[in-house]
Parts: C-alpha cells; structure tokens; sequence
C-alpha cells in the first residue's frame, strides 16, 4: 500500500484524548436509567440489560490492569474517522495488557457469522491510523437479528476467547447490538457487547449522544465542494447549480452545508413535510427567487436538496402510496400496456388528489414512478434524480411565467450529487480526536465489565481535553416503532428539529440569502494551521451546545 | 461579503516571490526570438512585434519609478489564483508609484470594448488575496478579434490614461493578446498588451511555458475527491466508479490525476487518437480489467475518463463528420421520420465503415447523435454523457461475456462529473505564488516597455525564491492554423505527449494497477503544515522538469 504524502504526515498525528481516558480511568455512575419510550415493554423485551445506569470516565488513582480479548465490526456505510474508533480501542486494550488480542471481523457483520476476521497488529494498525475509509477490516449491510447469527457468532467468539464485541455503525446496527447484548447476557455467555455512535447522516443524536462520528468531516468535504461551485457560480454568473446531498432520511447534511456556505436556497424536507407542501409549491418557491435575482441581472443562483427530498413531500408520498397497492392490484393487464395507455390507466385508477399531483410530474418521473419497480413491487424513489427532476420544473415554469409577462431572465442549469466524496475523507481533527476517544471509551467499558452501553463522548463543544467520556446504556435510547408491519424496539431517528437552534439560524438569514449573494467559500478541511480553521466543530453541534447552555 | 475563517487566515499569506522580483529589478534581455512555426507568414502578421528577445528579470540596483496606469481583464473559464495574479499586478503597480492606478475591466474582454470597469483599491484588493474565483471583476468568454473591438477598447484606455493591458487567459485569449499588441504597436496608440498563461486545462505549455496556473489547484481537488472515492470503492467493495474529468481537448487533467492517485484505469484521449482504437476496443479493455479483478473476487474498481474522449475516438470522429454532412444534406426529409425510422434512415445512408460504427452505439448515444444538434447543425457531442456511455457498453459487453461463460462476477456502477469543483477552488500555495510572481512580471514588463510579451516564470519545481521571472514574445509561440476554414496565427496547442516523462510513468505503473488495488489517496490541499504536503508541485510538473535535466 503507497500512502500519499498527507496521509504519511497525518500518521504523526496524535489524537488529543478527553481528561477523563487521559490517565488511569475511574467509573463514576449516574442513576438508572428509563428507556426515551413504551418504558414497559422496553423493559419486559430487556430484561437484562434495561435500567443500567449512565457512566463517565473521570481520573483515577489505582490501575489493573484487565485480560481481554475484543472484537471489533464495522456496520452500515463508511464514515470518516472509523479507522480512529479501532485505534482507540486498539491502544485501549493493549495498554491494559499487551498480551490483549483485538480482532476485526471483515465486511461487517456477515464476517462474525461467517468466522471470517483477523488478529489486528501494531505494524497492521500503524498504516490506518488517522486515515479515512472502512478498508482496514471492510464493512458490511448483513443485519444481526437472528437468534442463529448470533449462536454462529458466540462460536467464534468462545474460540478466540472474546470478552467483548464493539459494533460501530448507524442507529439500525445499535439497535441490533442492544439485541445481542441482551441475548449473550440472557444465556450467560459473558461476552459483552457495546455500540459506537456511526453516520454521516448526522440522525444518530440524542439527549445522550451529541453527533455521530464522521458528520463533521463529511458535511465539511460537501462544504468545500459547495462553496467552490458557489465561487464558480458567482464569477461566471450564467448558472443555477442544483446540488443534491446525501441523506435518504433526514436534512441534517444539507442543513450544516448551508450554514457553512450560505446558498440562495436550502430545501429541508423535514420542513416540506411539516407544511405538507406539494412539489408545485416547492418549484414555484424556488422559481421566485430565480425570477428575483434576475431583477438584479443575477441569473446565477445555489440551491442545496436533500437526498431524500421526495418522499417527505406529503402529496408525492400519497401517490407513491396508492401507486403501489394499484400496481400490486393491477400488474398483470397493466403491464402489457404500452406508455401512453399505462399513464392513462394511472389517471384512471387513481383518486382525485393523486392524479392531480401524478399529472404535475414531467413525463420521465411519472414513468419511473409508475414503471420501474423494486422486487417487491415498489417504487424505486432513490432512482429519481431530484435535483434535474426540480430544475426541469423550475424551468417549466418559469418559461410559462415569461410568456405571461412575469420573468425575462435567463435559467441555465448544472447539476451534482454529492455524497461517495465525502464517506471515506481523511476525518478531520474533530473527527479523529472523536473516534479515538469513543474507542478508548469502548474500551473502558469493556474492562469495567458493561454490556448493552453505547460508548459515548460529550462537551463536544469545548477543547477535547474537557469532553466527557462514558457510556449510555443503549435501552435509555429506544422505543417501540412499527417496521415491516411489526413493533420493534429501536433506536428513534434524529429528523431535523424544526424547534432546533440549527434550522432556527438557518431561517433567519435565508431570506437575505435568496436575493442576495451571501455566498460563503469554507475552503478544504485543514488538519495543520490556525486552531479556529482546523479544530472547529460543526455549525449544528455548536449551535445546539450553544442552546443547551 | 462574509468570508470564511479560512478565507481570513489564508489573506495573512505572503506569496513568496522569485529573487529577481523581490527587490530593485533589472532587465536581462535574450536574444532574438523567432516563431514555433510559419516563420515568414507570422513574421509578416506581426511587424512590430515579432522577433523581440526573451526577458528575465535579475535582481539591480537602481530603481527608478515609473508612472504608468494599468488595465487588467479576466478571460475565459476560472482557474484558481486569478486574483492573485491581480493582487500581484497591484502591489508591484503601487510599488512603482502609489498614484498609478489599476483598473479592472469588468466581466471579461467585453469589459474593455463596453467601457465597463472599476478602479481597484487597497481596501478592494484585501478581500481577494489568495482567494479562488474570478469574482473579484468578472470573467467573459467575449473574443477580442475585431479592429472595431480594439478601437472601442483604445477610447477607454486612453481616457483612464492606462500605458498598458494585461489579458490573463488561455491559448486563445493570448493569441488574442499578441493581435492587440500588433494591433496598438502598429498604429502608434503607445499602449502595451501583456499576456498570462490561465487554464486548468494544462494544454498552454510549451519550451517557455512549464505550466498555466490553475492546474495545480484544480488538479489537487479533483485528486482529492477521486482518492476518497477510491477508498470508499476499497471499503464497500462492490461498486465501479466512472469519473469523468473536465478539459475539452488535452487529458492533462486525467493524467495528472492518475499520477496522484493511481486508479485501476485512466483514458487518455490521445493515445486513443495514436493507435486509432475503437469504441469497442475501449469497452473491451475496460471490460477486461473488470473481469480480471473479479477473478480475485474484486468487484469494484475506478476509471478515469477525459471530458473530451469521444472526439478523439477516430472512428466516431469519421461517423460525427459524416453524420453532420448527411443531416445536412437531407434534413427536412429526414427530420419528419419517426425514431426507428430515423435510424434506418441513417444507417442506409451512411458509408459501410460509419454504418458499423453507429451500429455499436448504445440507442440513446445514437439518438443524441442523429437528433439533437446544435445552432449550426452540428452533433453536440459536450452532451454525450461519456462516463455513463462507456459503463452502459462494458455492462452490455460483460453480459454478453458471462452467456458464453468468461465472466461470472458482478458490475454495479456509480457516475461523477468533477469540474466545476476545482475551477474556484482556493488556490495551493504553489498556484497563490506562481500567479503573484506572473502579475508582479506583467507589471515589470509594462515599467520596462515591453508589448506582445507573456509574462512567465520558470523553474517551477526549485523553491519559489529560486524561480525565474521573465517575459516571452507571444510571437514566438504561434505557428498557423486553420480555424473555420481560415489559416490564423495561433498559439499551438499542447496535448499530452505520449512520448513526455509524464505518459510514460503512467504506463510504467498502469498494467499493476489495473488489477491490483494501488489507490492513492492525497487528501485535499493544505496551506499550513508540512512543506511537502503543502509545497509540492504537480507531478507532471515535477516529471517534466526532471527530464530536461
């Protein structure tokens, strides 16, 4: 492996650990705990790992050193500062004994069930610390959720004489290791499992956690890119940039790049979903600003949209709806149909309302809609490329305005999606210091005996040394939520708070933002240079620390 | 305008200037210069200026001030370190005298000709110090090209009293420059014209000219993004990635970037041109590599595709020019068939070699083919979506491939266009001190009398005090050429020289990387911190420079 100058450089880089995990490390615990939801029937499903109390890790006096062997997977979609979580640990664990074996399961989960890892060594480890990526033991999708996956698992385990296992991914993957810890406690295995808070996604937060790692180095690359094509934007000033981010589920991704770069227009659909706005409303929302700033003879603009705009769109999520029990209904005679007949067997099948809404959508939406369908007989939403799907709309509309008199501007479009550029950037300090420090809690709990604990990192806000390291049991964060027709326990998905200190200075400046060109240009993610450019957090965490205070 | 926190550390940056420019400066003239080519006709285009020596600026003794107001235009696309390039004008202007002036000709060439412009201040000039974008007076694509044009712009000129002009802009917009120059010599206008070497293309290179600024910036941020690309392919493992790389003509910009992070495959249009391959040989290799990797069980990989690939391609290069001349030929009739029509239509008509060429073609690249055209008729090939082209083709190619059983693996794909990214990024501190030093030249060579020069400065890859500032007569790189069906003076085109020291250590290494996972990932642009991770230049650069030794 050729490692590029940066990442040699960046190699001597020593995360800056929280006070806490500095030295020896005392446990100090908090009151028992109750689950955020349906506390009863968390409780009944949780036996024995609800209730348990919130730790923090401050200084202590007498070390002991602890025998244990960990297991480390990696869960879901990369995030920039992984590879830190399982340095942290790694050093953590070694430094409790340098006889302690750390094994990484590879490709995610399916390795653990699969018997598929590797011992990690000092030489192995050396090559990844402070780097990007998920490439050091790969990740994977396999969920474990059943009682077979994890009985194949607790083999290996015994094999390798594994205390702990430490699963790092999203809220889905959390959730699952609540599962497993309480199952390999329930039958006495003594493994003990605990999560670490993962997702660029940026909706795994709560009262408890206050970002997931690889947020802040993600949101930051988009930032740069953003503000780069802002720049573009601003000196060419021929086009509108429609620039579509990543996020199936919540806009916190583009809420953040917002407030980094200050684009004329910034959807958030937690918003459009609140104000069941239709996506007419949408464009003609978006087609006002352009038709503004050509008053001004600015025919150049930034709109930011979030991945997952449209099935927050209430009317389109309706149609989506009916459009799937139709077809499911209807497959067979409808099939055979050619185009024009099939969009005519829509409109006729349809209520009122949704073929209203289904008639809006330009030609090429409607087929995907009503055409290409997942294996189960679903739409494929994350097929629709939403950022052209909006500038064909605006366009439309604004050519209907210029022939009624009411815009004589011009509207040249460019398109971008970003997301793949970010999930695997070298995490910035933020990030590394944060992981680091959530794999030395891991660790922590590990040899303080937990299990069913997420670890965690709080007082994000202050300089690392300050941050709070510790533990949250992982029941304190669930609640009961329908999925696939069942209820489950889970872990609640942190949407965008429309009450929230973010998305509150986000409004009071995008009225100014729209006309107006306030464009700001944050540059690349600096890991050497001045404190306030390299070590600042995210504008969304500032803010919220900022609100809590 | 509110700018960033980078934005504020980054203007405390002092671009490093060449020793022959820091202090008191003399001029050190060469000796006469003639033309790359066509040396009688460009020597009989060019009276005035034609023949003058190359410049180099060595540190004197005795300074003189000069009174001399300067105009200054940005053309054509962005390129990182435009401002500086101003900022060094400025400075060295000021220094001569604090009275002169320098005026900005606003959104371009057009600026001059409609006497639109702005006097820049201290306080105007602070804010776009070491920035990125041309947003500081506007970039146009106008041609200065017309006597009618150079007379409006002479009226201008004289009325704000400027002794000279200085046009930062690419192969053309120099050319350009040279005609001006001929243009204002000859009729004793006594206003100097002075060019600067602007593209992130890299294809304004010759003996004088060892780079154009911008390509080092836009080619670190593309870099930056194909590595975390590439580890994000490393870590999901499941995903081909087919990035396409901005620049119409030459693949510096792909080469560059392939040198920087070495990705399983980079095409390099003119290669492709050399061996006159096919489309389908192109899939073909491509498709090889993929099922090369996927007997190691590596289902994932990156290509890298130049923006202006088709062209290129030299039997759609022969269909383009073919299919333009029947179109034309036979519009009307043509225009009323139906689609399949239209291709039936096209394939009897073309010749047999054409014919099979338009056979192989995915429908949708045969329809943009033989459909959409531009204003004159002609085949908008900027339109072909070239990345997703080619994966559409290896896809196809490699299903027929697993029918008759050489193929068994899996090929799922992910497309990215990066341009506009890297344009207005902020500029490397090789491109903020390379451009300060080209302005500060431009303003010595106006003091010193000189007309038709570029600015340059050479020996890039020493350390920036030990870098030669100079001048060379425009002239001397023009050769005659044919431009729509005129034989003009023009400077030539570089394209990448397949016998250079770049291409070949790319062909050196390519053959490993394809099938293995050599990905290098260089991280974005740092401006603090170790000087070979901020300092160094590009590779091609550097392979380029090592070679003349």
């Amino acid at each position: 492996m050729k490692a590029s100058l940066l990442q040699k450089a960046r190699a001597k880089y020593q995360p800056k650990l929280p006070n806490g995990l500095a030295g020896v490390v005392k446990v100090r615990e908090g009151e028992p705990t109750q689950s955020v939801g349906d506390q009863d029937e968390v409780k009944r499903l949780f036996p024995n790992t609800y209730g348990m109390p919130v730790i923090e890790f401050v200084p202590g006096e007498k070390r002991t050193a602890m025998k244990m062997n960990v297991g480390v997977i990696l869960s879901g979609g990369q995030a920039p500062g992984g590879h830190n979580v399982i340095c942290g640990i790694y050093d953590a664990v070694k430094h409790q004994d340098p006889e302690n074996k750390v094994y990484g399961f590879l490709m995610g989960p399916g390795g653990l069930v699969d018997h598929n890892y590797m011992e990690l060594t000092d030489e192995y480890v050396e090559n990844y610390r402070n780097t990007g990526g998920f490439d050091m033991i790969g990740s994977g999708r396999t969920k474990l959720e059943k009682e077979e996956q994890f009985e194949k698992g607790l083999e290996v385990l015994k094999k390798l004489d594994i205390k702990a296992l430490v699963i790092i991914g999203g809220d889905d993957s959390n959730t699952n290791a609540c599962v497993l810890a309480e199952y390999y406690a329930a039958h006495n295995t003594g493994v003990q499992v605990i999560g670490c808070p993962k997702t660029i996604d940026g909706d795994l937060k709560n009262d408890q956690i206050e970002a997931s790692f690889g947020f802040d180095t993600a949101t930051k690359v988009y930032s740069e890119l953003i503000g780069n094509i802002e720049r573009d934007a601003n000196s060419a000033r021929k086009y509108w940039h429609f620039i579509k981010l990543m996020g199936r589920s919540a806009s916190h991704i583009a809420l953040e790049c917002a407030l980094q770069t200050q684009p004329n227009i910034c959807l958030i659909s937690e918003e459009i979903e609140k104000k069941d706005m239709t996506l007419n409303q949408i464009v003609e929302d978006i087609a006002s600003v352009v038709a503004l700033r050509a008053e001004d003879g600015n025919h150049f603009g930034v709109v930011l949209v979030p991945e997952g705009l449209i099935e927050f769109i209430p009317a389109i999520g309706r149609l989506i709806d009916e459009l799937n029990d139709l077809l499911a209904a209807h497959g067979s005679e409808y099939k055979d149909l050619k185009e024009q007949e099939q969009r005519e067997y829509i409109l006729a099948h349809l209520s009122k309302e949704n073929a209203a809404t289904f008639e809006t959508l330009p030609n090429n939406v409607a087929q995907q809609l009503s055409l290409d369908r997942d294996p189960h007989g679903n739409v494929q939403v994350s097929l629709i490329e939403t950022e052209k799907l909006l500038s064909d709309m605006v366009g439309d509309k604004l050519e209907k305005w210029a022939k009624e008199g009411k815009f004589s501007g011009k509207f040249a479009t460019l398109h971008h999606f970003f997301g793949y550029e970010g999930r695997c950037a070298v995490p910035s300090n933020f990030d590394a210091d944060y992981c680091y420090a959530l794999g030395a809690s891991a660790a922590n709990l590990i040899a303080n005996g937990k299990t069913g604990y997420m670890a965690t990192v709080q007082n994000l806000s202050a300089p690392a040394t300050e941050w709070k390291a510790g533990g949250v049991p992982i029941t304190m964060m669930l609640n009961m939520e329908r999925r696939n027709g069942k209820m489950k326990p889970v872990i609640r998905k942190a949407l965008v708070d429309l009450d929230g200190a973010p998305f509150k200075k986000f409004v009071e400046h995008r009225d100014e933002c729209k006309r107006n060109t306030c464009f700001v240009y944050p540059g690349p993610v600096q890991y050497w240079g001045p404190t306030e450019v390299c070590d600042r957090e995210t504008r969304t965490l500032a803010l919220e620390n900022a609100a809590k205070k």
